[in-house]
């Protein structure tokens, strides 16, 4: 594998668009500015943590690592523009089909939605594999939408299923950037984040940021079909992490609005916020205790 | 080390600045647009390639990972604006001492350029110590300054001595975005890039690009004070790599200009820019075959 091979093979490989006006080329990536407010995330996924790569194989390592900046982007109710790509590679790892299939596979989603691959940094190392890749995008023009904006009567609603990720959906799954979009073009939300450490703890990160709390429905928290005939399926949904969901609030006026029209079947009001600290079921309200799902006690700021 | 104190620690240690709307708090940082084109670049750093943690410390490696990246602001005479965050930390290292430390080290160059640390990610895992850092930054208001537009006829300069970094420079050097400023207020400059895999390579690349070649001139190549008394000086000067000075060509009439300003003593004339492929020194005409210095054959983009 050789330095030149691997420039050339980025450059054939990595798709562009309007956002960029130099790519893999030079010491920097050169943007054109963003009319909105820029958003920026960061996520390095790594061997053993992240992935099995045994397992996935380079193709999906390379969707999951764009995938989890993509839902970031998507819950702040952005468009995503362009990704930086680093790669700590062992080198046992270091020949050319590896590389191929990784990028192959962050490729197709990029091209998917219309992102740039606009950088890479890629070394060798005596140390497992890890990606950490750097997305860059742009609010709508409403607005980022913060987690700290929910209020006291306002609905709650997620995207799709949850719970049980780990079977596969976790690293094949689709970020919500079209859901996202859709969502911001009709309604005015008032809070969203990403169901990245489940349901349960990342609930309580809208709750806390936005000083509030929230009554949930165990009856309709949906779940994912691999779940439907596991008896502990209702906290899987809400602790297994990695469900990449949005999860937003917005006013119960908006709420009936979505309610009625049909392009959003896609979300299912799971409860309410309401005054307080602690998140309780809305059927006995008794506390909702469990925690969700660390990664090894890693932390996303 | 819970997640709770490493968020409040990151918030109380990482600076912030006018550009940042929304630091580490949410899904994605929320930014102001650049008024200029917006630059972006990323370089991960590993232990046993670009630092031995047990010699270097944790806030050196916290300096070296920031500052790599504030010099390819530099090289395209761009401004740095704020930073991300990366973490592979081994479980042996998640202990509250040693975040404060890297941390450290990072934020007291990022307030030295007034940057903010606007994203953070840390993750602990089985693997040695990587710590990835995107930069985002806007260019200068006569733009970015590319390695493609050296011109036949220009000179060729850089910003300080090279060589023998190893001993400490590629440690705690101090990137050159004053520099970098203070030149693009002043003159036109053709192109320009950092100095990080060695004069003899990386001065390759700027031919390469500009399809050009260069005459280096060897009496004039500033070495570092530690090669004085090396026989072998010029090709540590030239081989060894992660000098992180600023090589740049412009005219030989704005080059006129700048031997006269005594505020750019620091910048030293080393050669010219010519046509051809080929690379030759200026005193006998031989080709200059020296090849510079990889990280193992790492590859930034």
């Amino acid at each position: 594998m050789s330095e030149l091979w691997l420039i050339d093979a980025l450059k054939t490989l990595c798709p562009s668009n309007s956002s960029i006006i130099l790519g893999i080329d030079d010491d920097t990536a050169i943007l054109r500015p963003t009319q909105y407010e820029t958003l920026v995330c960061a996520d390095m996924l790594m061997e053993g943590v992240h992935f099995i790569l045994a397992d996935a194989g380079p193709a999906a390592v390379g969707h999951k690592a764009l995938a989890v900046n993509l839902s970031d982007i998507a819950a702040m109710g952005g468009k995503a523009l362009s990704a930086y790509v680093s790669l700590a590679l062992p080198r046992s790892l270091a020949n050319e089909e590896f590389i191929l299939d990784f990028y192959r596979g962050m490729s197709t989603l990029a091209q998917d939605f219309d992102i740039a691959i606009a950088g890479g940094d890629t070394n060798l190392w005596d140390g497992p594999f890890a990606v950490n890749v750097t997305v860059l995008g742009e609010a709508h023009e409403k607005g980022a939408i913060r987690r700290s904006g929910a209020k006291v009567g306002d609905q709650l609603y997620v995207t799709g299923p949850l719970g049980g990720s780990i079977a596969s959906h976790h690293l094949n799954f689709r970020p919500r950037l079209d859901e996202a979009k859709l969502l911001m073009d009709n309604f005015d939300l008032s809070s969203m984040m990403d169901l990245s450490d489940g349901l349960a703890k990342d609930l309580r990160s809208i709750c806390m940021q936005s000083g509030v709390s929230a009554l949930l429905d165990r009856q309709t928290i949906p779940l994912r079909d691999t779940l439907k005939n596991n008896p502990d399926a209702l906290r899987h949904a809400l602790c297994d992490g990695e469900d990449f969901e949005l999860c937003f609030t917005l006013s119960r006026a908006e709420a009936e609005r979505l309610k009625k029209d049909p392009r959003f079947a896609f979300c299912t009001d799971i409860g309410g916020i309401i005054e307080g600290k602690d998140i309780f079921w809305s059927d006995d309200r008794s506390p909702m205790l469990w925690q969700g799902f660390e990664h090894g006690k890693n932390q996303k700021g």
